[in-house]
């Protein structure tokens, strides 16, 4: 059976030490002393390992059954989603005037990384209802806002989000589903949606489905979409639920992984939705929280990572095989545990580097999100967006591919179900799929972020790690090990960059063609700059006489890693971005 | 459901073209005209197709199951097992003398690449049987040989390889199942073995497994290995059954895939055991075996990545979502079909190329291990015993990268069960683990293969290349794409073996710390080299007039991506093995 521990410690190094959320001068942020942030990464660690990790094994197993149209959650779901509830977890971040805590994203995402590592399928379901809930906080009337917001907040009722139809995922501009206007206002919604995560289920009173709509009559392809509420059941006046709507799971999706989540074919018939937000503008509210969605789907990339990374530290730890070519290290015992040999070594310090480098960029990237919930920042905000599909296709795959690695370390073992690495490499397989793949992802990043508002925000980001370089240029610690390797990789960047602007003009597929490679070579930058930052913090406890220093020095150690062996990939990314898109473009589609 | 369609053609181009195997000199390879080599990849294709896989998807949802001692396997199996040995299939390149049609490797393997992108885990139970034949007929007794070949070329026995224990996989030394010297010159063996493919079955009259197994009192750890003969039922000496030998199938292993093939928990409680080989000689018995097996290992990585990429791009062509940036592709329909988009073919052709190159490289592969099974050639011997962990490691972790990337090209729909990417993926995730961990290929690679014979075989390599490229130099397609690029990666090649020499004296974990990073080098040469030659054999061919243009002129194209963006790679490599083990081993194993 694998294990999870929570890591708390690491996780409030990140928040205090290197981002020092409690001196940043973003409102609400004074609150977040370091008793504060400890006390309920405590908290919510002891729920995580105790509540949630247990019955991640149970969910993959048992799986989502329906029945007579009824969706079952596997065994111990419904307990722990109410324990969920009563805690208040499910609110943390949400807004006081509905209930919820009104805690900055930045502690609901470190809070997040916990829950769901311990057990991403079930996470998920009170993650689809925060999705919702926002797009109605955000886009909604006061009267919508009052009616569903409370009981959202607080767990009682849940949400979804109805975008995919068979035919179309990417390209939404394609879809059938039917809005008819009525005379009281509301509307009939008619159509099939696919593969709606948490779209059936009896552990919430009532499911609240964002569903995509097309009004008939309306403009064509992707600027006639509007959006609606479509409940599950009815709400009266009052509050109290009313009619079941005309709205059914008509199947369950069988998958690779997060099985404990119901993925349902949702069909909708002549069911009663309101719209929500302007009228054929349901694609602008969509993605208002697509955009959070997919900070929260980057986190679940590295998540995952993070418990793998834990089992195949401990086995590597136990598992005697072999001995250390340069000496016995195990004398007493049969033989050594194989974190003696450098190929293991190597192979667990490139998960390591990439959890604790993604765990810091994921919070960094939540402290900018606050700044634009809080502060309206529009430099924020134009950060954040550029930096959006960087967290979520690159720490996706690197999430995803750690898994592997860590699957890798138990080696026969791990292709069992017994240890449970399959199931977590399993289950961060979607990470790289929903929400937008990562190649749409990547075409997102160069074909809209980096051009967007001429280019201030990538042009904000490059003298955001140029001034870092220069300040800590001559730092004893960071200056040869750090800064020179951060400096050639942002270079990489923005050589990538010119050369987008350059030739990208001349033909925009020389820009699509280098568009993922671009993706990860900004990943790998990002996650050299929170290095340089978690190497920095450590040094300075250190210096302060910190007496923790096995820890601190690892962090140093780790990074220096990461510099020298996981960074320099940025040149070979860039060397395939200015190949153009020829040799990509050359064969005929019949001839592949 | 996915489909699969066998190759041939593509196979017979590197046969024919690439290889020029009718026209090499081995002994037997006169017989491989185009004529023969076509009819025989058409057969085996059509059973692939028709018999094999249809029954992939049945075989992963089924699984076996174990009754009362019996393993029952997926239906449809027991009849696809009597076609295969029925067509003679299964003893295709085995001794005539035996029962064997005498097929020189590079057919074998040719066909087995069909077989296995088929129906990997159904494969896998003639697989066995091949490799635990193997051992017999190079290592058994005449009278050995006479009671089991026969019976196990023609499929009616099969066979199994019982190395690893719950405590040792790696680390063989450690394993304690014993084997007791009976005063009839049997053996009494004891012990409980695990993962053992194909270990339990009715599918075949008898099941030969070949066990290792210490004699009490003989020397400590490795060389104390012997390896057994342990006969399901016991054979009489009239070859008929005899009783039922004390070994059984103690429990199934749950696992990530290959479900259609029976990993058992093997118990020996004091089983009648013949020694094959010499006494405490196991390993060397075994390892013959292993070499052979490794490179079909390396087969079955790419074999799933052949089938996978198949259907990624017929997804790819049928798909319609969004419309070619350039122009609109597709007017009549509601949008242009995704291979349009340069992501999506930047994908495609990642696959593509990989899995032609990676045919390229197993066949040519097996014509070198042609000449050291029919010609005992020392120079062949030494230069596969270099390339076969290369083969092993590189080609299937590329293989399940490549079955990554294929899923990816599917969107949502490569995550569900429906359309069988996902199933790819799971099959292909073991390649990278059995045989030996690629972790463990690359220390093999770099600490018994380089060294080899005075580093003989690798400075043959480096010839071979160089040679090569100083041939066709100033050929006109050849020269700029494709010998530059080889030059260039065989120059990191050469520099990270100078290193390794230069620094690995000082510290062997300067050059393990590189292994693996070597051993992934290694093989972009390798396949870098396969490209120059597939390009080359395709221009020779539209220089002779062949009308096959298409064919002929996307050869060349796929090469021409593969040296630019792929091959590249080996500048990263490089780059990090020269950072040596200062990182790797830095951190304390408590500190991780």
């Amino acid at each position: 059976m694998p294990t999870y521990t929570a890591p708390t410690k690491d996780l409030q190094f990140v928040l205090q030490d290197v981002l020092g959320v409690s001196s940043l001068d973003t409102p609400g942020y004074d609150e977040l002393d370091a008793d504060t942030t400890g006390a309920i990464l405590e908290e919510a660690g002891k729920l995580a390992e105790g509540v949630l990790a247990p019955l991640n094994t149970v969910g993959d197993e048992q799986g989502c059954t329906l029945e007579n149209g009824v969706v079952r959650v596997p065994d111990g779901f419904q307990e722990a989603y109410d324990q969920m509830r009563e805690g208040g977890w499910m609110g943390l971040d949400a807004d006081p005037e509905y209930g919820g805590q009104g805690m900055p994203v930045v502690m609901s995402m470190a809070v997040g990384e916990m829950f769901v590592s311990a057990n991403m399928a079930f996470n998920m379901y009170q993650g689809l209802t925060h999705g919702a809930a926002s797009a109605i906080h955000a886009h909604g009337t006061a009267e919508q806002k009052a009616t569903y917001l409370p009981k959202m907040i607080d767990g009682t009722w849940s949400g979804t989000m109805n975008l995919t139809e068979p035919h179309c995922g990417t390209d939404l501009g394609l879809i059938r589903t039917k809005a008819e206007p009525q005379e009281d206002g509301t509307y009939k919604v008619s159509g099939s949606k696919i593969w709606i995560s948490a779209g059936e289920h009896e552990m919430s009173d009532n499911i609240i489905h964002l569903v995509l709509a097309k009004i008939p009559g309306g403009p064509e392809g992707i600027k006639g979409i509007s959006l609606f509420i479509v409940p599950k059941y009815i709400v009266n006046e009052d509050g109290s639920l009313g009619d079941r709507n005309a709205v059914t799971c008509g199947g369950l999706e069988k998958k690779m992984g997060i099985h404990g989540n119901a993925t349902c074919v949702m069909n909708y018939d002549g069911a009663t939705g309101y719209l929500i937000g302007d009228l054929h503008k349901g694609m602008r509210a969509m993605f208002t929280m697509m955009n959070d969605a997919r900070l929260g789907v980057g986190l679940q990339g590295y998540a995952q990572a993070v418990v793998a990374y834990e089992n195949a530290l401990g086995f590597a730890r136990d598992r005697l095989q072999g001995r250390d070519i340069t000496g016995v290290k195990n004398p007493d015992g049969p033989a050594d545990p194989i974190i003696v040999h450098p190929d293991v070594r190597r192979n667990l310090l490139m998960q390591k580097s990439f959890v604790e480098g993604a765990r810091a960029f994921t919070l960094w990237g939540s402290t900018i999100l606050d700044k634009v919930h809080r502060e309206k920042d529009a430099d924020a905000d134009g950060l954040i967006s550029l930096l959006t599909p960087v967290l979520k296709g690159f720490l996706t795959d690197k999430g995803f591919d750690t898994a592997v690695l860590a699957q890798q370390t138990l080696g026969g073992s791990g292709f069992t179900k017994e240890w449970g690495l399959e199931q977590f490499v399993r289950d961060a397989r979607i990470t790289m799929i929903y929400e937008g793949t990562n190649g749409v992802q990547s075409l997102d990043l160069v074909g809209r972020k980096l051009p967007a508002n001429g280019g201030k925000p990538i042009m904000a980001f490059f003298d955001l790690v140029k001034t870092y370089c220069k300040e800590n240029a001559e730092d004893p610690v960071l200056g040869k090990d750090f800064i020179e390797p951060l400096k050639a990789a942002s270079k990489d960047l923005q050589e990538a960059g010119m050369y987008f602007m350059a030739e990208g003009m001349k033909n925009p597929n020389n820009a699509l063609s280098g568009s993922y490679d671009f993706m990860h070579l900004f990943g790998h930058v990002c996650l050299g700059l929170m290095w340089c930052k978690m190497a920095k913090a450590a040094q300075a406890r250190l210096d302060a006489g910190d007496t923790d220093t096995d820890f601190l020095n690892a962090k140093i150690a780790t990074g220096k890693f990461y510099m020298a062996r996981q960074l320099p990939e940025t040149a070979l990314h860039l060397a395939r971005i200015k190949t153009g898109a020829d040799t990509v473009m050359e064969l005929d589609a019949a001839n592949f």
